[in-house]
């Protein structure tokens, strides 16, 4: 949840007189409100407007009102009819209530859509826009401990939920039985919501996000998972892959120098260290080990957001600190077109990168038997 | 998925030369390509250049690649390298190439952000835009064949998930054990994702999207339940409301009035009606029957997206025409704050509306016992 006082701050250093929050993530991380029609039902809009120096303003949705006022710190909320009454008319309404004709406003460019940006302009002509995705990404990047608590237990769950269902899984199955192994196991944990959910055997263990189908694991083969859900509005994300049956030389070889290589980018992963350098440490590795490397990122922040910035990429040259939340995955595509791919969440501490998925990153490739 | 004739013939009459789609739900059915990521990685653009009288371009995230050609039509495939190059910037060079820079282009501008189509107007000064999108609502609010069967298989699916769930479900399990058993049900019978799944017990039966929690189903009260999932690309949402041990005669009352209503207004769904007719016979039985009324919609179309157009508001007077797929949900909340809710797939047909969800409509609560 956000610490309103930074966002002043940040606020203030950016000379935004308020920001009118729109995105499903930063309206949830703004308000304390988790309202998921926003995701399936765009034009429903929630906004979130934040002065600097006046109370703020919460426009939702009449059916969502009794949501909002249960779940929101925000008092004031205003609430509009469905089809009959327009969200972005309650917002310029609220602008020149709080007499911020005039101001400068901070807005998500990437996230509101043309239609409504027009028609604040033309209603409220004098007033001023500046983008405030920077400022969201800066204030999310660091969690706090109740964040770093949530993330770590869902990172956990979901790697249990993995592995629990490779054990319980038998050559034969299908993809689909495996997902609904893994399924059931996110929910008995408590997942809200599956949000990705891939599966993908043989060659297609090198498709980035085929939705799991009939594919029979069959004996010999490898097989690719990439699982995300959501927990009270935040994310996880974990990749494995296994084979089926005893893997061949190939395989296991193929698997330990991945795990070797993952292991070092993580002792990598330290205080200060640039984003693009744990990235240029894997390529590096990767290339002296015969292994091709084509890849834009290696890694990710996660938060509310499945994938939040900085990036483990070759263009970020942030640097890691003290609580950021990292998924780390690389990914091996080998010549003849199977995908490998192990992934794990990161907590950047004082004394290194503390991997809460709690998987015992062994070099042996597990086994489905 | 579209028509392309159809979407030309409409693109002529609106006088565009090309559309360039951007929304998850509009590039899934204009390419045939599903792209899961597109709704959870916002800025990993999938887009799609259909000219009027060339031929199409889709423009996919490099990662997503494999897929698009995997599952798309469109042989033109062209791939961005993510954070190292920009979607916009390929959409601007295939603009280019095409000879379209003078050219009218329809874009989704409830959809497309500011950013966006800010670097659109930078680089092509030149061009003009227009909104499309009531071109993908009028062409996606007429199903097919098969586009019927997906729903249909899908709303019945659904419809079985709940009804096994509530009978294997006793007093005093939580609205979590109900989700689960949900959940299960919904995977087994080929779900691909739970786009939401709202279960509240008591008074939370009045909240429009509470998560179920571990709030226990005790004997007296009243259970409301609304569940929605995605069938390869395509939406079910059925609800539905048990009492928890036999119901009292209030309840009883109550949810024998409102079916009661409810197979009334589906009577009244025939072709030719407007949206806005059942809507006003709705709150007109309500307010006969001593029922408050207060809802902006009690239906709404659905396919790719949850809720299309037309809605069945009073707003809506679009007329009902024949393969037409609505979700029809009548919702009553009782002066003591209880919610009784109920949901079923309705296909428009010559001789009346179906009921897909094969639901028996029966006048007596369903009970959890």
């Amino acid at each position: 949840m956000v610490n309103y006082d930074l966002l002043r701050e940040k606020m203030k250093k950016e000379k935004l007189d308020a920001i009118a929050v729109i995105s499903p993530e930063n309206v949830f991380y703004s308000t304390g409100s988790l309202i998921i029609m926003q995701k399936l039902i765009r034009p429903r809009l929630a906004i979130a407007l934040l002065p600097i120096d006046k109370d703020p303003v919460f426009i939702v949705c009449g059916i969502e009102e009794s949501l909002a006022k249960a779940e929101s710190w925000i008092k004031d909320i205003r609430s509009y009819i469905e089809f009959k009454e327009s969200p972005i008319d309650y917002l310029i309404d609220v602008l020149r209530e709080k007499k911020l004709e005039k101001a400068n406003i901070g807005l998500e460019t990437d996230y509101l859509a043309i239609q409504y940006f027009e028609k604040l302009c033309t209603s409220l002509p004098h007033i001023s826009f500046s983008d405030c995705g920077d400022i969201f990404e800066e204030l999310r990047m660091i969690k706090s401990k109740e964040e770093i608590e949530l993330l770590s237990y869902a990172a956990k769950a979901t790697r249990k939920a993995i592995d629990a269902a490779l054990l319980s899984t038998k050559e034969g199955d299908s993809e689909k039985d495996l997902a609904n192994k893994i399924r059931s196991n996110l929910f008995e944990m408590g997942a809200d919501e599956i949000t990705f959910l891939v599966i993908g055997v043989g060659k297609r263990s090198s498709i980035a996000h085929p939705l799991p189908g009939e594919f029979p694991l069959t004996e010999g083969e490898i097989v690719r998972l990439d699982v995300g859900a959501l927990w009270r509005g935040y994310n996880s994300d974990v990749a494995r892959t296994a084979s089926i049956g005893p893997p061949n030389n190939e395989q296991k070889e193929i698997y330990k120098t991945l795990i070797e290589i993952y292991r070092k980018v993580i002792q990598n992963m330290t205080i200060g260290k640039r984003f693009c350098d744990p990235f240029n440490l894997c390529k590096k590795l990767y290339e002296s080990r015969g292994f091709s490397f084509n890849f834009p990122h290696i890694g990710h922040n996660m938060g509310i957001g499945l994938h939040e910035h900085p990036m483990v990429s070759p263009e970020d040259k942030k640097s890691l600190q003290e609580n950021m939340i990292i998924n780390l995955e690389p990914f091996y595509r080998s010549p003849d077109g199977y995908g490998y791919h192990v992934e794990d969440l990161l907590l950047i501490q004082r004394d290194g990168a503390k991997v809460l998925t709690e998987s015992n990153l062994s070099d042996q490739i597990p086994i489905i038997e």
